[in-house]
């Protein structure tokens, strides 16, 4: 998919990062490098007046976002008609341990994208479906039964344009006061990782080896 | 503090867990243990009818949660103003291979609160700072400098009451459809866990050990 002409992230009056600007990020390949290392997004839907986060499993399909539900939820079904949304992919990535509480804090990418969702139908769903799990089963799709009439039906599919979205990176060392720094105590970062633990096979699954696709998975 | 007579989660209309109903949890322990496992939420501030979804990190305090963001941050001031919330923790614990499409899944446990904030000001908001402070870098306040006069005032402190709440948890084996059992596949459960790295000092740093508390912390 060649990149159309996009808006910079924090390019909107929405999505200007006016907390700490320096962490704001305003290349869209790193957006794209955000969402490709998520699995999981919080999204939220106002019914109401009232907000609801609810945390989805996605794939990014080139300038969009991927991500489906249950036709049975009336949250998922609001999306669908048109709620305005916002969509937020966090990865932490540390503990800082700065020499005060106040500049204490954490690594961390995160990408937020607002705008409403359109639903796919079809070929476009198909896809779609394939796409969410390439990313986040590589290898699986072939050795799976594909989705039937039936279970499509119960699923809605949803698009979400990366067009008004911001990018916020935190990886730098403690950014302690000048009155901290000569404090006598240990600073830095402590990284936090995803990890993969050993393949865990079902009664049926400890029949056949583990996947070379899964043993090849990493986080 | 003792528990007061709270409601069960999941036992009001906007709360009770319609999909997938056998993933519901209606202890209150279990909220409290998802709750006290997780270091970032994702919290909901709507504003013109557009949702804004935020990490922040937090702690459970007895029979709510505590954070805090910037007094100059717009969301947050609407928070302290009583705008309706939803503070969402998702704890990302596998990734669920069954024999189609339509039953992979993921294991996660998952807590939702929903409500209005109230302002923390005075010892109530040092004390939760503390508490904060212990939730995600346990040890650490004894050895940093607290905050001062100005970096408080810049801090609002907020407080959710655990009133209005769901827990989900999936923890199972893939439900795998009759007609899918006996396919030749390897399934089951990939665990996905956080685990801290190894300490990385900053410049200062370096001249010190790791405190045995940082030592100490797992996830």
């Amino acid at each position: 998919m060649s990149t159309p002409d996009l808006p910079a992230p924090g390019s909107t009056e929405r999505t200007r990062v006016r907390r700490i600007p320096e962490k704001a990020v305003t290349d869209r390949s790193v957006l794209h490098t955000v969402l490709d290392a998520g699995l999981v997004a919080h999204v939220a839907v106002v019914d109401d007046g009232q907000p609801y986060v609810v945390p989805v499993a996605y794939a990014r399909d080139g300038e969009r976002v991927l991500f489906h539900g249950s036709t049975g939820s009336r949250l998922f079904r609001a999306l669908a008609e048109g709620s305005p949304t916002c969509f937020t992919v966090t990865l932490l990535d540390g503990l800082v341990l700065a020499r005060s509480a106040f500049e204490s804090s954490m690594h961390y990418r995160g990408a937020m994208v607002l705008g409403t969702c359109t639903v796919l139908e079809g070929d476009d769903k198909d896809d779609a479906l394939r796409i969410i799990s390439d990313h986040l089963l590589p290898g699986r799709w072939d050795d799976i039964r594909e989705p039937s009439k039936k279970e499509l039906a119960a699923t809605l599919m949803l698009a979400l344009p990366l067009d008004e979205v911001s990018v916020k990176i935190s990886a730098s060392d403690p950014d302690d006061d000048p009155q901290d720094v000569d404090r006598p105590v240990w600073g830095g970062v402590v990284p936090i990782r995803e990890v993969f633990g050993e393949p865990r096979p079902d009664e049926r699954g400890a029949a056949y080896p583990v996947p070379e696709y899964v043993k090849a998975w990493t986080r």
